[in-house]
C-alpha cells in the first residue's frame, strides 16, 4: 500500500492543521496511508481529539523543528532529528513513496536535494504549482521559484519535468507548453527566453511564448519561466486577486444596497474566491528529484493539506516519476 | 499657454476615440490646446460630429499611419509624414510641450529615444505605469517593459526618473522606492537584483525588495524592475483581474440568486472594475526622454484618451522634466 510521509511541524498552523488534514485525507480516499513526523505525543493527542482510531496515520517521533528563519542548507546538516528531514529519509529509504511538508522552501528543496537526490540528468529541479484556470482546469507554471538565475538547459528541463506531471497527474495526453514572456511573437523576450525560444521550437510540445495576462486563460498546460520570473507572475497573480477581494469588501460595506445584493451572491463570491485560491487545490510539486514531494504554502489549513495529501497520492498512482524520465530522455534522444 | 501634441492616428480605435477623447479634455479642463495630427478631413469630420466648434483644438495635417506590425525602427525612418513622427517632431521643435500616443509602442518609444532624444546622461528610459492601490493611491512601476536586459545602472535611473515623476505629478514628497525581487529580504532576487538591492541601500528614499504579491498594498509609492520582469508582473494583475471578472459573470449567470444580488450590487462592482483598471487613469509615462510623453494602451477609449491628455498636462505643470533631471543629479553628487 502507498505510504506517504507527512511533515506534522512545518508551516504556521502546524502541527494542528496539518494532523486535521490527515484525518480528513483517509476519511475521503482509500488506499494508501499517512506517516506524520513530529512529536509523538502532541501528534497523539490531536489525532485523538480529531476523532481519528483507524490503523491507516501512524507517527514518526522526532525531537527537532526547522524554522522559516533559519538558513536552510545548514538547517537541513543540523536538525537530524528535525520532523522534515526525518520524513525525507523515510522517502530515501524507500519507507514511504511521497512526502508533503508546509515548512520552510527553503529547506524542503534543500532537502529534496540533498537527502532525496536529483533524478538522473536533473540539474536544476523546479517548483511547480497548478494554478486555476477561467476554463475550469489547470496550468503548471514551472518554475515558481526554486532557481532565481537560470540556464536555457534548465528552462528546457522544467518544460520536461512539467509536461511529465501533467500526463501522470492531469491526464492530459499532449501538454501544450509556452515559455513566459513580454509578448507572444518569437522575437519577444529577454537574451535568455529568446534562445530558450529559439532551442525549444524543436519540441512537438511547446507552441510559442505567452504573456502573463494569458497564463489563467486555459489555452496552455504548461507555462516555464525562471524562478524569478515565474514567481512575481504567481505573486502578482495572488496580489491582484487579493487586491479585488479586498476592494469588494470595502465596497461592500459602504453601501446598504451593495450589502444585500452580496449576501444574495455570497455563495458565488465564495465559490470564485475558492476557483481562485490555489493553495485550496494542494500544493506545488517539487519536479527533478527521485521521488514525490510537494510543497504546501506556509499558512496552509487542514483543508489544503488533505488536498496536498491527495496530489501526492496522485503523483504515486500516476507514476509520476516515470513518465517524466521518460520526458526526460525524449529530450536527449532528440 | 500649454501646447500637447496628441497622436489622432495610433492605436485601434483611431481617429474616433482619439477625437472624442481630445474633446473630452478640453471640455474638462482650461490652461491648454490641443494639437491632433493626421488626415485633417477625418479628425475635422470628428470634430463637428462630437460638437466641438472651440479653438483650442487644432489640426496638423499628416499622411501616413505607422501600424502595430511594423518594425519600429524603420517605421519612424521611413515614415516621415505619419501621425505619429510629425507629432513628435512638433515636441522635439518645441511648437508643442508634451505629447501623447496610442499607437505602437515600439515605435513610440524608438520615436521618443531617436527623434525626442534621452535626457543627458540617461541610459535608457523607462515605461512607468500608475497603478491603482488598494489605499486608494497609485504606485509607479517602473520600467514595464522598455528595456527587457538591464543593468543595474538602469534600475538606479529608473528609480531616479520614477522619484521624479511622483514628485511632480503625483505631490509625494518623499517617496519609497522597492526594488521587485521573489522575496522582501535583501539577500533574495537574481543577480541582477541583489547587486541592485546593494548599491540602492545608500539612496534614501530606498526601502528594499518588495515581492510581486505587496506591488498594490499601497506601502510603495515606486517599484522598480527591470521591464521583463515589470512587464510580466503588470500582465499577470491585469490577466488576474479580468479572471476574477470573468468567474464572476460566469458565476452570476449560472444562478437567479446570484443574478440579483449582481444587479444590486452593480453600482459597486462597476466602481471596482473602474478602480483596477489602470488604463482609464490614463497611460506609461515614458520618461527619460527630453520631453513629457505618455504612451496610451493600444485598446485605448475616449475616456482614457482625456485621462492621458490631462496627465500629460500635469506632467507639464509638475515640471517633470525638471524635477527629474534633479533626482538623476542627486545619484551623481552622491
Amino acid at each position: 500500500m502507498i505510504k506517504i510521509a507527512l511533515d506534522g511541524f512545518g508551516g504556521d498552523n502546524s502541527p494542528h492543521e496539518i494532523v486535521k488534514g490527515a484525518v480528513q485525507a483517509v476519511a475521503k480516499e482509500e488506499g494508501f496511508s499517512i506517516v506524520i513526523t513530529g512529536d509523538q505525543e502532541q501528534i497523539q493527542t490531536l489525532l485523538h481529539e480529531y476523532g481519528y482510531m483507524g490503523n491507516r496515520i501512524s507517527i514518526y517521533h522526532t525531537t527537532e523543528i526547522i524554522g522559516c528563519d533559519e538558513e536552510p542548507t545548514l538547517a537541513i546538516r543540523r536538525k537530524k532529528d528535525s520532523s522534515l528531514v526525518k520524513g525525507l529519509e523515510l522517502l530515501k529509504k524507500g519507507e514511504c513513496d511521497g512526502f508533503i511538508s508546509a515548512g520552510s522552501t527553503g529547506a524542503v528543496l534543500a532537502g529534496g536535494i540533498f537527502i532525496v537526490g536529483r533524478m538522473q540528468g536533473v540539474k536544476r529541479p523546479c517548483l511547480c504549482p497548478a494554478l486555476p484556470t477561467v476554463k475550469g482546469g489547470t496550468v503548471l507554471l514551472a518554475d515558481c521559484g526554486a532557481n532565481v538565475d537560470c540556464k536555457v538547459e534548465y528552462l528546457e528541463q522544467f518544460s520536461a519535468l512539467a509536461c511529465g506531471y501533467a500526463k501522470a497527474v492531469n491526464g492530459v495526453e499532449n501538454p501544450r507548453v509556452c515559455l513566459l514572456s513580454n509578448g507572444a511573437e518569437d522575437e519577444k523576450g529577454n537574451d535568455l527566453i529568446k534562445e530558450a525560444n529559439s532551442v525549444m521550437r524543436g519540441n512537438p510540445n511547446f507552441k510559442g511564448n505567452i504573456e502573463a495576462r494569458y497564463i489563467l486563460s486555459g489555452d496552455c498546460d504548461v507555462v516555464v519561466a525562471d524562478g524569478f520570473n515565474g514567481n512575481v507572475a504567481l505573486k502578482s497573480a495572488e496580489g491582484t486577486a487579493n487586491a479585488v477581494f479586498s476592494l469588494l469588501s470595502q465596497e461592500i460595506n459602504s453601501s446598504i444596497r451593495a450589502k444585500l445584493g452580496a449576501g444574495l451572491m455570497l455563495p458565488a463570491l465564495k465559490r470564485i474566491k475558492k476557483r481562485m485560491d490555489y493553495t485550496e487545490h494542494g500544493g506545488a510539486a517539487f519536479l527533478g528529484v527521485k521521488k514525490p514531494m510537494v510543497k504546501l504554502h506556509g499558512s496552509t489549513k487542514a483543508k489544503s493539506v488533505c488536498a496536498g495529501i491527495l496530489q501526492v497520492k496522485s503523483m504515486i498512482d500516476g507514476d509520476l516519476i516515470t513518465l517524466m524520465e521518460k520526458e526526460l530522455n525524449k529530450k536527449q534522444d532528440a
